[in-house]
């Protein structure tokens, strides 16, 4: 790599301000050597930010965000470039490692991180009331949202939209439109920006920046012959602009997102616009990186990597695999199983169910509401449905989960990927509180397996033989995966006997409870160990016939205490004993393993805590 | 009242499609003395309904619900002629009333109600399962979903017409188009909305059908003259339909929602077209009873009133009014206090305020997740926003509570109208799963209030003293408030002396455990009680000191169980004792005495529960 000529940690709205277009373009440049560079070694989201870096360097040009001018990312996985030129370069080397940079935006990294963010659909009510407060305390400047097209089929976008147009708030959307979200997108709006990609008018705005307001007015004369015409062809080239502009919001675009010259005179033509304006922004995911532009899911969060190569390793077996490989099963059986996943459909394996069942896969984009209130309607409509999402990104539908689909009684399944800690991508993603929020919502009993083989089992149960609302949560990788795969609805088992001390434990963390049960033998203190697949409701009868033996109780569980495993327990139970779970906290980035050491969860934090609790019991 | 001559409890479609209009405009208006007379007597929705009376029974007319149709119907609470054209009439006499008949809709009174409802915004995508499951089951029929112009503002309705549109499913979604949901509508939908019912177009429709179509085809030279003209006053005539039309759903209408001849006309035309259609229906709420027309708010959901003479109760003191008015007065002090609503303000007791203060009132419609977010932004601003609205509905802002203000611990205060039992509107209006679903959000105090001058400290506390997130839940009403008043945060308070059990509770629950104490008195248990202000985080210490000294612990709250704040003490205390709270169940309307007394949480309940704890803490 030859040696940058123009980044450097320092660089500030001003340095760029003084740069030329070529200047410009060079320093795009070198700011995807040094993300391909450092991602590779690290693991991150690429392709998202090689996909917005021309852009990311002209708002920081034409806006100065140390100042009085405002920038949310929505979710946050594309504020890499962002963070290049807000003196965090350095920070790369260890990003999202255990006490390392986030690889989303942190308050405490810089003020010119509003908000810790990593979930979808957020930005434009944020900004909506950043610009609002601005109006209030007469602070000067713009605020700005930049949002993915995927994350505009998320239906908190809409009630933004419907607040903020028509008003006076100085507000920029720019819409990234690089076609296509985390997976593919879906709906009819992802199909009209793909429509409009298209069109003559985009077309005619690529050729030069002097029609681009131009390309705005041109929309009349394209409407001319009426609905009957935009049904044949034409509709695409007008009808996302009319979309934003009934809703009171001036429409600019699309332009170039690649193209500086484009985008500096877009941005500052919006600059000059009252009230809110859409910018519509086309990229590229994975812009200027072969490897990734060819396979942008590929790259959208990746482990390290060889450069040259690409990513090469090998697929390794996990839960999400899993789940995907039995529900095909299961579905090649059962004509009635559908799957709805909310735009995770990679991530929670499902591409496979989604190549052969096509017809029976419905991806309704980041629309996590939707998703479950559309399967409560499959449901009463006499198919199965199953619903699969990360179980941080669940915790968007609780209400519809509750209304929609328990309440109704409906035979559907939940399928929570990422619960407990998936570790790198931090707080915003952590999975450790659905056995909370799933565990208050009546008669929905909740699964929790400690092996593939056992999801397996559970998955056959809810589709097969359960009747009713019933979620199943697991973890994300494989690492830590137990041998134990006996599976009762409802009934607690019995691992290894003891006599001094019950442990109950769910999921994953079954493996460590046993290698701790087995160490603390070692020093004299017999533990009963027992798995609770079925951790709502809770087999008591099985826990106290244990525990009136040994005498007292530790409960280990991968959720935070309140609402969880254990506290529900010990509040029926009245054990002697401890819980081991997490803090009522948010609890931030790094490696599973370090995480979960430093809570007293790993298997030495668990051995000590059943010695502990098993010494204690004779005290008053 | 004249004697009936067509309504009676046995109409069938096969009766309604035999009528010509003239009956069918004499059976709408017996329809409304009906429910006029009916709604006196017992309370309820009354002017929603009114307003869907002639669009209830064309869809009857047209479509066969006890066949192959199907219709969902937004919310729920003007499903009134519904449940009189499918054998309910008979069932208003007890409306609402504890084992009466349901003001929504319910799987167990009518297979025609295919989903127990009560919130907003869930039709869409319920309409989208139901015909999706038609299209795999081969099931023919068309799929209506009824919704209100108030309901499209919320974001759930956009996410599924994006995945309705550019779609063949057979779905036909009435937008009930009367200017207002149960506040003044907001935003730019609404203005739209309110913009085509005073268009040329609307009114041309309203002369006569055979325009009906011929609406649409005239849109297109409408358009003629470009965006710049769109924005000129042409734009409300045509924006809602290209809306729809832009998202791939046929559009139809405006009609007048109140001429059966017209709807039969548009209602069939709709059958006809192939995919999803939008049928655009402009109706009068409260139409047909003056003092319903007149205050259409008012009359959304009564008690009993006189027919002749309308609502005259004066307005009982309550804690919505307590809240509204304490606001008032922190507001004048301090320019920097907001509120966010969204469309809740009557219910919420903020209409004064709205008044006041104008320009730091922000309703946002239907949109719980906006209102949450947008007040993080606020917040970052530099504001202090209270966002207020029912605990039921807060349930769908929990993520965007957990994400967007108190991960990123921003000084919003969140109040919860309706905690505890509002009662008559059922099961999907209960606010018992509050301290739950809020319990499990880290760093989330909640507040709850056992009188109006509480809740005045606590609101003052929140917004003048301290710095974060908060919440406070309050109930509906105030014949149970008690005389405590005294506020420390974070601190358990004793409010009676005792020695042979110690009693918390919290908010309206603490009157009836104090009677009860009482009474147990007469009976020699001496209880000390213990009101607990601040339920999260729990003042343990001052709940164990009592605990020694009595050895038993009694926790009763307006909560289920799961999650709630017996499982939190008891699981950290292993007192001796016991929880009293409502199972994890959905609870059915009635009389808040009614539930009360049959869950035993009643002064009866409770002091039958002090005398049981108190006699078994000396058994093993």
């Amino acid at each position: 790599m030859e040696k940058r000529k123009i980044l450097n940690e320092n660089l500030t709205h001003d340095d760029l301000k003084d740069l030329d277009f070529e200047g410009l373009t060079m320093l795009s440049s070198e700011i995807r050597d040094f993300l391909i560079a450092g991602v590779s070694k690290t693991g991150g989201h690429l392709a998202s930010n090689l996909g917005v870096v021309e852009l990311t360097v002209m708002l920081h040009r034409c806006f100065d965000f140390k100042k009085n001018d405002r920038i949310i990312f929505d979710v946050g996985h594309q504020s890499y470039v962002h963070k290049i030129l807000t003196g965090r370069m350095n920070g790369f080397e260890n990003l999202r490692k255990t006490g390392g940079m986030s690889g989303f935006p942190r308050r405490e990294e810089s003020e010119t991180d509003l908000f810790d963010t990593g979930h979808s659909g957020t930005s434009l009510s944020l900004a909506d009331g950043i610009a609002t407060a601005k109006m209030h305390t007469g602070e000067e400047g713009c605020t700005v949202a930049l949002i993915g097209d995927g994350a505009f089929t998320g239906g908190l976008c809409y009630e933004a939209l419907n607040n903020i147009g028509n008003t006076k708030k100085n507000i920029l959307i720019i819409l990234n439109d690089n076609g296509m979200s985390i997976s593919e997108n879906v709906g009819a709006v992802s199909n009209l920006l793909t429509k409009v990609r298209a069109s003559k008018g985009y077309n005619r705005a690529k050729s030069g920046v002097k029609d681009a307001l131009g390309l705005l007015k041109g929309i009349g004369p394209a409407l001319e012959k009426g609905i009957r015409h935009i049904k044949n062809g034409l509709k695409g080239a007008i009808v996302p602009s009319v979309f934003a502009e009934s809703l009171g919001i001036t429409y600019l675009g699309p332009v170039d997102g690649h193209n500086v010259k484009q985008l500096e005179y877009y941005i500052s033509s919006a600059k000059n616009i009252e009230g809110p304006v859409l910018l519509h922004v086309k990229t590229v995911k994975g812009k200027g990186y072969a490897h990734a532009e060819g396979e942008p899911s590929k790259f959208h969060g990746v482990s390290d990597f060889e450069v040259d190569k690409g990513i090469t390793h090998s697929i390794k077996s996990d839960f999400s695999g899993a789940f995907g490989m039995e529900l095909c099963l299961l579905a090649m059986k059962n004509e009635r199983i559908v799957a709805v996943c909310p735009a995770m459909t990679k991530g929670c394996g499902l591409s496979g169910f989604a190549e052969s069942f096509p017809d029976r896969f419905y991806d309704c984009g980041i629309a996590e509401e939707h998703a479950v209130t559309f399967a409560a309607g499959l449901a009463k409509g006499g198919l199965v449905p199953v619903v699969a999402t990360y179980s941080t990104f669940m915790q968007r539908a609780y209400d519809e989960i509750w209304h929609d689909v328990v309440m109704n009684n409906l035979h559907v399944v939940f399928c929570l990927d990422r619960a407990g800690l998936p570790g790198a991508d931090g707080k915003t993603h952590q999975g450790i509180y659905d056995l909370s929020y799933l565990g208050n919502i009546p008669n929905l009993p909740v699964l929790s397996p400690s092996s593939f083989a056992e999801l397996s089992k559970m998955l056959r149960f809810a589709v097969e033989e359960y009747d009713g609302p019933i979620a199943i949560r697991y973890p994300k990788g494989s690492d830590r995966e137990c041998g134990f795969s006996s599976f009762t609805f409802g009934k607690a088992e019995l691992c290894k006997e003891g006599t001094d001390i019950t442990v109950v434990s769910e999921g994953l963390m079954l493996k460590d409870v046993l290698d701790a049960a087995l160490e603390a033998e070692k020093e004299g203190v017999r533990a009963e160990v027992i798995k609770l697949s079925t951790v709502t409701p809770v087999d008591l009868e099985e826990i106290k016939k244990s525990v009136s033996g040994t005498g007292c109780l530790l409960t280990v569980e991968a959720n935070v205490i309140r609402g969880g495993m254990g506290e529900a327990i010990f509040s029926a139970l009245r054990a002697k004993g401890g819980i081991k779970a997490f803090p009522n906290a948010f609890i931030e980035h790094g490696k599973t393993g370090d995480i979960l050491s430093a809570y007293g969860l790993d298997k030495e934090g668990i051995k000590e805590a059943i010695i502990k609790e098993a010494g204690a019991k004779n005290e008053a």
